[in-house]
Order: structure tokens, then sequence, then C-alpha cells
């Protein structure tokens, strides 16, 4: 849908310092489009930079006109409201965007093409739903397990723990190391990025398995297949990594943490539980005693973006050295050590 | 939506005698309604006790027109064809019971109101469409687990071992021991059989937790919840057991197997590994090391039909010792035994 060359703008109103920012966070930080601005009134005037460890220069303006202005093709909406409810508020945007000729790009469980086709007015205009499942997979049988190649399946301890980040992190090192490897985007922000994948979180639980066997078992000629991870067996609401792991098979494992967490983000009555133990139980669960391949946790990825220079470092090493594998933070400090233990395993 | 008293017809053809028919066979053994008839040309003039362990008379007719005849007021579809879709070759049996007054309950994937409603004739005629969500849930948050209550949840090796029949034996016997018991239907038929609960396998991946976790808080009010199971973690095509674990926070758990069966039903590739580490890999799962209760399996519940009377005595009494837990087969031998470990505990 979206063309690599498309202007875009992000609406992330009353959101950039959020934890509902997450999509519009993504498609700043990834995204290769030029991207002619953000749209948050509260602050207007200053640049993206300030809150994103992001090199190129993206100005946040006041309104949607400002981007229009700006020559804004695409319009993403870069907010994730809890329940994935799309709020009355975003009817002008929407509308307004629309008769200015953009197309939009939605992440939200909500669809907007229902309502808003009709405001469709050129062949090159479009919006793209991209929380709505594309087919109605077979029932999975666990035949990833029968690929050749090196699966990485990326797991965490909470939902919003970098397991997107960290999984692009290693694509793009990767792919600059001229490894043949593929990107299995499972969610809305992945799929914005690549133009491919599945929302996983909008599948029926009958079609979660079947969803990503087909998309992984699609991948099959690539030496490394690097598979975004969703959710947590640790948090109550949260059923994606099962399947992830059933119809990817994976042959690798990276856990995916933040570093000043001892509890869930939400519910914080949820303690994260001794890592090593944590570890040996999703080790446990993906290969149900050898059944499926016998994947290992190995290495870390951890968002110490609330920690200083020293103190981050610092972090690392001593949960290095509790868990007796490499730990990082991906934005940080590079994926380096855990790629090197991935390629020569 | 089906009122207790209507007369009922199942509409089996072709798949009496197959897996397929388990939508149908487990209305005929547990549906308290009147049931006038099955069909099933290849079987007519026989009678369902032929095929299934019950008491009372039901025959198997060759035409629709003939459960008609009978007084036939719902047509239960009892079949459900890998997929979950609606063959071609049934809309004219859907036709002609909607034209005939009947109402119709389907337990498919595939939806007959869209298509069919307009055919409705009278306020009392009905389509019950049971596998579509009735909610979008909250995202669960494990309150469950906060209930003072037992909390009891069929988990599996596989699909169709027993989860269902199993659940209800349990709850029919805790209702004529008096004990204030709860029912949480999370499948296609235990919905149709009980009037409530939640079609798990058709909710979104985002919203299955938060599902199971509404309808289990409900029965807060009851002193034991039996909590129908599906599928199984080592199915590759099966998401269900997580989120049932997740919201409804059992506290204790109860093994389903069949007898004969040392591999999956279906890949056939997949063994069932030793039943011990099995049982301890679930309920490592479900309590997370104490973040959620601490559940145990507390007996284990077999189908022995393929075995003699001898064969299923001897065998359940090994599987016993090896696992060191009570065994039953429930249709054949009742629950009593793991009951007794439930109620005292």
């Amino acid at each position: 849908m979206l063309n690599s060359n498309s202007k875009v703008a992000v609406y992330m109103e009353g959101h950039i310092d959020s934890d509902y920012g997450k999509m519009g966070m993504g498609v700043v930080r990834y995204l290769k489009n030029p991207i002619v601005g953000v749209v948050d009134k509260a602050f207007e005037g200053r640049a993206m930079k300030e809150f994103i460890n992001i090199s190129r220069d993206i100005k946040i303006y006041g309104n949607l006109q400002d981007v229009i202005d700006q020559g804004a093709e695409v319009l993403i909406l870069g907010i994730a409201p809890s329940g994935g409810r799309i709020p009355e508020s975003w009817n002008p945007i929407i509308e307004k965007a629309l008769e200015a000729g953009l197309s939009i790009v939605n992440g939200l469980h909500d669809l907007l093409s229902p309502k808003w086709q009709k405001k469709i007015k050129s062949k090159d205009q479009w919006i793209w739903d991209v929380r709505l499942p594309q087919f109605t997979p077979a029932i999975a049988t666990g035949k990833a397990a029968s690929l050749s190649n090196k699966r990485v399946l990326f797991i965490g301890t909470d939902m919003a723990v970098g397991k997107m980040t960290s999984a692009l992190e290693f694509y793009e090192d990767l792919k600059k190391m001229d490894i043949n490897v593929g990107f299995v985007a499972t969610g809305q922000i992945g799929i914005t990025l690549t133009g491919n994948g599945i929302p996983l979180d909008a599948f029926k639980i009958d079609h979660a398995c079947g969803a990503v066997e087909k998309v992984v078992v699609e991948q099959a000629d690539k030496d490394v297949v690097i598979i975004e991870g969703q959710g947590s067996i640790l948090h109550p609401g949260s059923s994606a990594t099962l399947p992830l792991m059933r119809g990817s098979c994976p042959t690798h494992l990276v856990l995916c943490l933040r570093a000043d967490k001892k509890v869930l983000r939400s519910p914080e009555n949820i303690k994260i539980p001794d890592l090593k133990k944590f570890i040996a139980l999703n080790e446990s669960l993906v290969s149900v005693f050898g059944v499926y391949p016998n994947a290992k946790v190995i290495g870390i990825c951890t968002n110490t973006s609330m920690l200083s220079q020293g103190e981050a470092e610092s972090y690392i090493k001593s949960l290095s050295k509790e868990t007796g594998i490499p730990v990082t933070d991906p934005v940080r400090f590079g994926v380096n050590e855990i790629l090197k233990v991935l390629l020569k395993d």
C-alpha cells in the first residue's frame, strides 16, 4: 500500500509523550519514507529528536493543515488508544485528511474503510486498515519445524518492552552483514513498516497458529527469519506468545524486558519472576521436551532509556552475569554480541 | 435462545460415525430437550444408542421432512466440517427448515444470520449463531485469581479428547451433590447445552483472556466453577489453553486424554510426551512460579471407549500408578475419585 517514496505525516495528538503513541514512535524511528511532520498541538514547534533517539529532523506541528502544507500524501494514525477503538474526536481529522486527498494508514482494531471508503477521490488515494486479517489460514500443523533455516522469535516479560524494536535492530544488522534474512511482522507497526506480515492480535484464536505458520513458511528461502514477538506468557491479558511459538517453531529465542521494571506495567500487582526460571519456562513451552525444536534464549534485549550510560552498562553487566547470556540495549549498544551467538550456532 | 421444552432435531448427514459429528453427539448425549430424531440417510431406521452410550431412545431418519413430521421445532446443525465452513450442500436443508418454521442452531464459524435472517417468519422463530462473540471484553487483569471459589480448568493432550464431556460430568455430579456449582462453556457445544458461555476460538487473540475472565468472574458467587477446556499446549494449531489459564486463574486442573493415543490425532507425527513431564509443564505455565494460583492436576479423565472393560480397568490402574493421581473414564466409571480430591482440597 505505502509506496516507499510517499511523503508521510504522523498523527499523534496528545500522545507524543504517552505509551499510547507506540505506533507513531515506531514509524518515526524506522519508516524509511520522508516524514514531513508529526501532529501534536502540545509540542508544536519542537522536534521529534527531543523525544526519541533518532538522527533525522522531524518537526512537530499543531494542526493537520500544517503537515498538509508541508506536502503530506499519507497520514499515519500514530496513536493506539486502549481497546483499539477510534475516538469520535478523530472523525473531523480523518474527514479533512481524506478531503485533502491524503491516504490513511490505520493500525487500530476499529476499521476505517467501512465508514470512510466512500470519501476516496482517486485511484491513488487509499485507506489501509492494517489490523484487518487478509486471509483465513488452515489449522497449523507445525510444519515450520521442518524448515532448514534459523528462526528467531522475540519473547517478553511484558507487553511494550521492545520486542519489535529489538527484532528490527536484528533485521537491519543482518541485512547490513549481507545475510539472507527475512522479517515476519506480527503487529500493526511492523506491518506498516514492512508492508507485509499479519496483525496477529486481530486473528481468531482458532486461526492464530495457522496465520503465523503461513507467513513463516513463506520465508523458507531465507537463511535467517526474524519473527516479531507479541505479548508475554506472564501477562494476564496476553494470548499471543503460544501461537507465535507453535506457528514459527523457532530455533532461537531472544527475551525482551525493561530495565526498570520489577512488575508489569499494568496490572502492577503482577511481579516479574526470577528471570532464569522465566527463561526456562519459555524454553520448556516452546519445545515441549523436544516435540518442537529445542530453542534456547540466546540473549536479552533490554530498554535502558531511563538509566544513565553508566547505570545502563552496570545493569547490563549484572544481568548478563545473573543469566549467563549476552545482554544489550539494542538501541543504545547494538545487538552484535547476541548476533554472534546466533550466527555461530 | 433454546427453550428447554422445544422439540429438537439434530442434522448429522454423513457424520454420525465421524469425528466431525462431535457437536451432534454432544447434543444427543447431554441436551435435556426432547430430541425427536437425528438426520443421517446412511443410518436411517437405526437408533443413536447403537453409536453412543446413552439410555434414551433417539431414532435416526433419512430426511429432514421425517423429523419435521415428528414435530421438530428446532434444527441443530450437528456437524463441524474442517475449517468451520458451511458446505453449499446444506443450503437446501437450511432453506427447507426455515420455510417449515423451524429455528436453527449453528455452531460453525460461518454465520447463518447474514444470509438467512430474512427467511424468519415469526417472532418465535430464530437463528442462533452460537460461534458469534457477543461482546468485546476489556483486557484481562488476572482478577479471577482474587475470587475465593474453586475453579477447575480442563486441559488436554490434544483436541477432541473429552474435555467438554469430562467437565459436564463433573458439573452434573456436583449439582447432584447440592454443591453450589457453575459451568463456564467455552465452545459451541457447551454454549448450546447451557445457553451461556463464550465461543473462545472465535474471539480475537487480543480479546481471548478478557472474554474468559469476564465469564469466570460472573460466577463469583459459585463455590465451584467448572471451566470447559479447549485445545492443548502440545497441539501446533491450538492457542486456547493459555487464555483459558490466564482468564480463569484456575485453582485446580484436570487432564484429559484418549487411552489409545501415543501421538496427536492430527498431525500424527507429533508424539505425546511423558505425561508426568507434560503435567509439570502445564502446572508451571498456569502458575508462573506463584504469580498465579498454584493449580495442580488433581486427576486424569481418559476416554477408554475403544478398550474392553478389563483393558480399561487395567489401563486406568497403570496410568494412575505412573502419574500418582486418580484416573478415570468419566463416562464409563464416573468422576467420583477426582471429585473427592477436589472437594477436600
